[in-house]
C-alpha cells in the first residue's frame, strides 16, 4: 500500500531541546525559562531529579539550522515542525498590555526581543526555501520565568509565578499567540498552540518523580494547570485565526491502556477519561486538528479503592514491566524490547488510539511525534516501520492521517535526563556539533522515497506488526 | 580466639518499626509521630516515596513483646535494645511546662500517658526477668507530631512543627528524656538519647529521596537539624546521668569511605567529617560510649570542582554500584553480595570504623546495629561471621568494644521500604504474628555459645574474612 | 511431628569421589578404574568433556576416614554409607577363578588387595566404633580397568574391555560381592550391591554430553548395560545373602516427570517405564529395600512422532529451563531455584516417587541420596528441611522409610565436574584437607536432636512446602 | 576516503548452506554428501549435538537463484561468490577414473551428472547476465559420502571412507577441478579450491564439540587432513590454471589472537603458527591470491606447560568471554556486543589479519567472508562500517585488497546449528522461500554506491572504530 500523496513525513523539534550549544554566546542561551533554572538547581542535581547536563552544551540549532533543514531535505522529507520560545519572544513580562486593546501588538512589538522575532524568520524562510512545510508550535513545556519560578512553587515558598496555577497565564499565552500569528502567518503553514499540556500537568503536581518543574504534588493544580492550558489554547485558536486559514490545532499526547483483566472497563475508561479525553473535551471545538504524540502504552489495574483527590477519581493504577515501566534497554514483561528510555516498543497503541481519537472528535490527525530513545540505533528502523504499519491499517479504515513527524531529526535535550537519552535519526556529536545520519534515517528516507513501508512487511523480528 | 566473657551478645530494637500489629487496638496504635502521617500520604504513596505499607500491621512487639524477650533468651542472648516512643510518652506537647522548673516532673507526669509508661515499664521488667540487659533508646527517627508535621515542610506550607529545625525541640526532648530517666533510671542497664541523627538530618534534608519526611531539601537545614540533635543529646545526657551512673551514650550510623583512587585523601577526609565526625565531635563530651550501627560502605570520587552549600563544602560523589547503591540482591562492582536492599556485604568497613572511631574518641563502643535484608536468608549467617570477625580483629589490636547487637531479632517495618525488606533473625508472619528463627538465628546461637567464631573461619565462601 | 524413633539419619558417601587425597601416596592412588583413566585423557580435557580436576587431589577420606566419622557423629548422625572400590580389591582381572566352585573364595583371596582389604576393615570398624551405623554399597560408577577401556571404547577400536556391555562382568561381579560378603558380613549393617546403574548406562550410552565413560552412543547398549548391571544385582544378592540377614538392596537414581499438558499420560509413563520401572522391574524379587536417590524432576513434552530406538521407543524430551536443565546458579522457569549445578529444588518430585516406588514394589525404602551443589550454602538448609517435609509427607501416609543419608557430609569428586560442584554439608579446603561445617550442618544437627523440623515449617521462603 | 575504483563488493555463499529447499524434488535434493547424513544422525540429534534442522527446508538457492542475483544485482553489488557440490557433480566415485590419463576428462564427463553441470551453468550465466563478476569455490566443508562416512568414522567403525585423512582424497579433489575448469573456465571470473580447509581439520579432529563430521579426537588426524587439504589444494591449482588465467586461490577463516599478557609472543606465534600459516605455508607457491573469512579473534593465555600432541605442540588456550565464547546475544568481557553466536564484534582483528597475511605472503587478498548473526538486525550495519574502516585502513598502508564479500545475502543453513544463526543481509522465510532485505541491506547498497564509509564514520555508538 501507497501512503497518500498528500501525507506528509517529518520531523519534529522544539526550541529548548535543540536551540542551544554555545555557552560562550550571550544572545543564544536563553535564561528566561523554568526549565533553565531547574536543570541548574543544586538540589535537583544533588538528588538526582535532573541529569545535571545543562541546555547551552546541545545541538545548536539556533547556528545550525540550516544545516538541519539541509538534512531533511536530503532525506526527502516534506515537512519540519519546530517550536518558538515564548521567553525568546518575550524575555519580559507582557503584562503591562492590555488584552484586546486596539494598540496591543504594538505594543508588544515594542516589549518583543526583536532579534529573536528576526532569527525566527531565518529560521522559517530557510526551512521554505529548501522545499519544506513549516509547522510551528508555540508552547513546549518551559514558561518565561517572568510567569514561573519553579523552584519557589517546589519549595513551597511564597510566589506570584505560579505557571498554569494563575489565571493569568492563558491571557498571557493568547497574547504570545496573536502576536506570533500577527508576525508569521505569511510564513507558517501549520500552526499548533501547544505541546503535551497534559504532561507538563501531570508530570508538575501529581505523578511528581519525572523531574519536571515544579515537582510539587497537589492534585487539585494537576486539574487547574490544566483548565488554564486549555483556556490558553481555545484562547490562542481564536487570536491565530484571525491571521491565517491554514490548520490551527493542539499537539497531544496520548497514552493507550491495556487493562490487565479484558474486560475491566472501568479501569481502560477513568484512565483514558482522566489522563487523554478530559482536555481534549474542553478544547475540542477549537482546534482544526489533533496533533497525536504517541510512545507506547500504559498496561493498567484496578485499585482496591477508589482514590478521591477531589477534582478527579482514580481506580486503576500502573503495572512495572509494561509500557512507560520497562527496564532500560531491556524488555518488557511482553517480550518487547524496550527502549534506553524503558520504553515498550508497542505500535499496536499507536494504532488504538488514532482510532479512538479520531471516533470521538472526527478530526484531522497528524501524528506529531513518534521516536525511540536508541544511541545504538538498534530498533529506530524497524520502530518507525512498525509505527507506520499502525498509521497504514488506521488510514485504510478511513482515518484521515495527515502526516507523520518522527521525533526526531538530531539528538536534543531530554529534559530531565538531559544529553543520556538519544533520539536523533541523525547521531549529534555534542563536541564538534555535526549531525551524522544513523543508519535507521537511510532507512526513512527509503520509506518517504516509496511513500509505502511495503518492502519491508515481511521483515519483523519482534513480531510487532502481527496486529 | 574468644570474645571477652563480659561481652555481650544481644539484638537492637525500636518502638516505631516493632511495635504495632494490630490496627483495632486503639490504644495499641500511635497516631501522634510524624512517621505516622508521613507513610499514609497520597502524595507519598501515589509517587511510590513511600511503599504503602502501614505500621500497625506490623510484628505487634508491644503485644508480644514476652515471646519476643522468650526467643532472646532462649537463643542465648545477653542484651535486648529497645526503643521508647516520643509520642507514646507524651502524646501531647509538654512546650508548656517549664524546663529545669523544680516541678517539671511532676507536671510532666500529668501530661504523660500512664498507659504508655506502666506498659514500658513492663516490657523492661520481662527483659529483666528473662535475665537480660536492658538497653533502652529513646528517640528513633520519629518525632511526635506536636513538633513537627512533615507534609506540612514538605511542602513548603507554614508552620511551627518544623521538628529539629525549631531551636525549642532539644529542650522538650531534653524534659522527655529526664522524665524517662526519673521513671526508669532503676530498671535500665545501658541508655543511649537517640538513633542515627545524622540520617535524620541528611535524608530528611539534603539526600532527599530516601522517603524520609520531611524530604525537604535544604543543606542549611540539614546542618542545623544535625546541631540541634546534637544539642538534644547534650542536655539529656547531662538529665539522665542525675538518675544513674549507668552508661549512657549516642547510637550512630557510621559509613566507611574508599576512595577510587588511593591518594585522595581530601574526599576522604571531607566525607569523614561531614557525615562521621561532624555530629560526634559535638557531643564528644557528654557519652560514655558510641554505639556504632554499621550496615555498609560507600565508594566515593572527586568531585571536578568542590561545591559550597555554605555551612558545608562537598569535594566528592558516591559511586553507583558499590556499598548503598547496588541492585538489589546483586553484586558488588567489587563481586561482593548486596542484599535485598542492594547494600553490598562489607565487613572490612566495620574493623575500620571501628579503629578511626576509637582512635578519635578514645570511648568505650557498642556495635548497636548490624543487619541484613536478606528475606531467604541467604547471607546472613555469613555476615554476622563476618562482621564478628572484623569486631574480633579490633578488639586484638585492643579497641574496648562492649557489645554486639545485631538488627534485628524479627521482622520489622523498614520505613519507607515499608515489609519488603527483611532484617529479622526471626521471620515474621504478619498475618499470624509468628515468630520463625531463621536457619542464621541458630548459626547466632552457636557463636554465643561459644563466644567464638572460630569454628566458622575457614569457611568463607566470598572472602570477605581476607582482610 | 517427629519421624519415627528408628528412622536413621545420616551421609552418603562413595569410594572414587572421596578417597583420595594425596597424589604422591603410591597405595592410596588408585589407577585401576575406568574413570581414573577417562578424566585424565586429553582429548576429554581439551574439548572440555571432563573438567581436568584430577581425583587424587581429593578430600581424603581414605587417610581422614577418622575425622569425617568424628564430623558424623558429634552432630548427632545415625549412620555412614560407603562405597567400596571393586578395583581396589581386585586391582587384576577375577576372570580365571571358576565362578561358583567350592575354592572360589580361597582363590580370589589371594587374587585381592589385601592390603585394601584391611583398610577397608579399618574404616568399618572406625564407623561402628564411633556408634554410627555401617550402610556399604559396593558399586559407584567405576569399573576396573581390566573390564572396561573406557577410551578404546569411546573411539570404537576394537577391545574386550567392555564394560556393561560384556556378559562376563555380572559374573566377575558377582564373585566380587560374594567376596566381600565373606569378608565383612560380620560388620555391615545395611548392603547395597550397586548405585544409580540407570545413570551409568543412560549416560554412558544414550544422553552422552554429561561426560560419563565411555561417551558411545548406541541405544543397543544402554539397554544391554542395564539388562548386565540388573543381572549382577541379582546374582549378588543371593551371594550376600549367604553371609547375612542384614537387608540387601539396590540404590537408584529417580527422576520425577512432570509433563507440559496435564492429561499427557503417555510422556509420563513412557518416561517412568524407561529410566525408573525398567531396571527396577528387573530386580524386584532380589531387594530386601529400595534406596531412593534424590536431586530433581523432569519437565517433558511429547515428541511430534514416537522414535524407536529398537529396544524401547521415546514419545517424550525434556524441556530446558526445569529440572537438571536449568542455569546454574539460577533460576527454573517455575521460578524456583537452582543449584550450582542448574538443578531445580523441587522437594515434590520426592514425596511423588516415594509414594509411586512404594505403590509398585511395596518394599521397605531408604532416602539414599539427596544434597545439593552449594558451595555458598545458600540453600542447602532450606533443601534439607523442604526434602525431609517431602518424606514427613509421605511417611504420615503409611509409606515405610527407613532413613536420609544426606549427600554428602563433605565435599567430593564430581565426576566429569570435578571439584566444582560443592554438595558438601562441610566444605573441604582441598589443600589443607580440612572439613569445615557449612552453617547448614548446624541446622541438619538440630533437626536430628528434634528428630523433627516442625520448628522450621513457618519458614519457607520460597513456598517448597506448599505442596 | 573512496575505495579503489576496481574494489569489488559482494556476496559469498556456498552449495549444501544454500541449495536445497524443496523436500519433495528428487532432484534437488543432495542426499550424497558426509553433511547430509551427519545432520540427520539420530544419536547427534537427540545429544543435541546438530540442531535437527534440515538441509532441505532451506533458503531454496538452487531454484530461485535468479532471485538472489537480481537482489545483489539491485543493490549495486559487483560479484557473487558460489561454491559447487562436488558430490552433485560427482554423486558416485570417481576413484576408477586414472588421474592424469589422457582420456581423463572424458571419462569423468560420463560419471558426471549432466544435469547438475547444465544446471550449474544455468546460475553462472544468471549471473554474467545480471553484470556481476563470478566467483567460484570448489568445496565447501561437504564431502561426497563415497568418500567419507561420518558416522562410521565417529563411531570407531571399520571403514575406507576417511575423508581427508585418505592419501586418495587429494587425487579424486584434482579430478574434480580439473573437470569443473575444463567445464566453466570460459565463465568463472575467480576461482577457489576450497573454503576454510582449517575448519574442516579442527571441528573435525581436534576441538570437536561445534558438531562437524566425523567429531573424533584425533591430533594426529587434524594434521593429516589438513596437508591432504594442502595437497588437494595445490593440485587443483595446477589442474584449473591450465584452463585460465583467472585468479586462483584458496580461502581461510582466519582467527586473529590477543593475548592475556601483551608479552607473551610464544601463545601468539605457536597459535598463529598452527591455526594460520601451518596451511598457507603449504599452499603459498599455488595461490594466486589468499582469501580471508574473517568473524572475530580470540583471547589466549600461556598453558601451565606446553602439551605435545605428537606433530604439534600447544601452550596456549582460549579464554572464555571472548572472541568466539561470549554468551550469544549478550557482551564481551571487552564490553564489545556479541553475535546471536556469542561471536564477538572485533574488527581490530581483521585489520590485524590483513597486515599480517600480507606481509607475511605478499599476495592479493579477498575479504572472502565477513558478516554476523543477527535476526534483529541490530548489529549488522555497524558490523559491516566497522569492518570496512578496517579494510580501509589496511588499503591506505598499500596491502592490495581488490575485494570485500559479505557473508551473506540471504539466511542459510548454518552447519549443527541449523537456521536458528541468521546470516543474510536479507531475511529469509524458510515458508513461503520469499527474500526481504533487512535494513542493514540498505546501508550496504549505500556504502557501495559511495564506494566509501565516510559518511558513517562519526556513527560508531561501540567505539569499534577507534583504533
Amino acid at each position: 500500500m501507497m501512503f497518500p500523496k498528500d501525507f506528509l513525513f517529518g520531523v519534529s523539534m522544539s526550541g529548548f531541546q535543540f536551540e542551544m550549544g554555545n555557552p560562550q554566546d550571550a544572545e543564544e542561551v536563553d535564561l528566561n525559562t523554568d526549565w533553565y533554572v531547574w536543570v541548574r538547581d543544586i538540589g535537583n542535581i544533588v538528588n538526582g531529579v535532573v541529569s545535571g547536563d545543562l541546555p547551552e552544551n546541545g545541538s545548536w540549532y539556533w547556528k545550525q539550522y540550516g544545516k538541519v533543514h539541509q538534512l531533511a531535505a536530503d532525506f526527502g522529507m516534506d515537512v519540519i515542525r519546530i517550536g518558538t520560545e515564548w521567553s525568546r519572544i518575550f524575555p519580559v513580562s507582557t503584562q503591562s498590555v492590555e488584552y484586546g486593546s486596539p494598540d496591543m501588538l504594538e505594543k508588544l512589538d515594542k516589549l518583543a526581543n526583536q532579534k529573536a522575532v528576526s532569527h525566527y524568520r531565518k529560521i522559517m524562510e530557510d526551512i521554505k526555501a529548501k522545499g519544506l512545510k513549516l509547522f510551528v508550535n508555540l508552547y513546549h513545556f518551559t514558561l518565561p520565568i517572568w510567569l514561573h519560578d519553579p523552584i519557589a512553587v517546589h519549595k513551597g515558598e511564597k510566589t506570584d509565578k505560579i505557571g498554569w496555577i494563575s489565571d493569568a497565564t492563558p491571557i498571557e499565552f493568547a497574547k504570545y499567540a496573536e502576536y506570533m500569528a500577527w508576525k508569521f502567518a505569511d510564513i507558517v503553514d501549520m500552526w499548533a498552540s501547544m505541546n503535551e499540556p497534559h504532561v507538563v500537568s501531570q508530570l508538575g503536581y501529581f505523578a511528581i518523580n519525572a523531574g519536571f518543574p515544579p515537582s510539587y504534588f497537589n492534585p487539585s493544580w494537576y486539574i487547574k494547570s490544566l483548565e488554564n492550558e486549555a483556556k490558553a489554547h481555545n484562547l490562542s485558536y481564536d487570536a491565530i485565526k484571525k491571521y491565517t486559514n491554514n490548520p490551527v490545532g493542539v499537539i497531544y499526547s496520548f497514552t493507550w491502556y491495556d487493562t490487565v483483566n479484558k474486560d475491566d472497563k472501568e479501569s481502560f475508561e477513568n484512565a483514558m477519561d482522566l489522563t487523554n479525553w478530559r482536555f481534549i473535551d474542553m478544547v475540542k471545538d477549537k482546534t482544526d486538528y489533533i496533533g497525536v504524540n504517541y510512545y507506547t502504552r500504559a498496561v493498567i489495574d484496578r485499585l482496591p479503592t477508589t482514590i478521591d483527590f477531589g477534582e478527579f477519581k482514580m481506580n486503576w493504577y500502573t503495572l512495572r514491566g509494561y509500557g512507560y515501566s520497562c527496564e532500560e534497554g531491556g524488555f518488557s514483561l511482553s517480550g518487547r524490547p524496550a527502549s534506553e528510555f524503558g520504553w515498550e516498543i508497542y505500535p499496536e497503541g499507536l494504532y488504538n488510539i488514532l482510532i479512538h481519537v479520531y471516533n470521538r472528535y472526527k478530526k484531522d490527525i497528524y501524528v506529531t511525534e513518534n521516536g525511540i530513545a536508541d544511541s545504538k540505533d538498534k530498533y529506530r528502523s524497524l520502530f518507525i516501520i512498525s509505527h507506520l504499519y499502525a498509521i497504514e491499517k488506521a488510514l485504510n479504515e478511513g482515518i484521515p492521517i495527515k502526516g507523520y513527524l518522527h521525533w526526531s531529526i538530531i539528538d536534543n535535550f531530554e529534559w530531565a535526563k538531559g544529553y543520556s537519552k538519544r533520539f536523533g535519526l541523525a547521531y549529534t556529536d555534542l563536541s564538534t556539533k555535526k549531525y551524522i545520519p544513523r543508519p535507521s534515517m537511510y532507512i526513512f528516507r527509503e520509506i518517504i522515497k516509496d511513500k509505502s513501508i511495503d518492502k519491508f512487511k515481511g521483515y519483523d523480528p519482534y513480531n510487532l506488526m502481527k496486529f
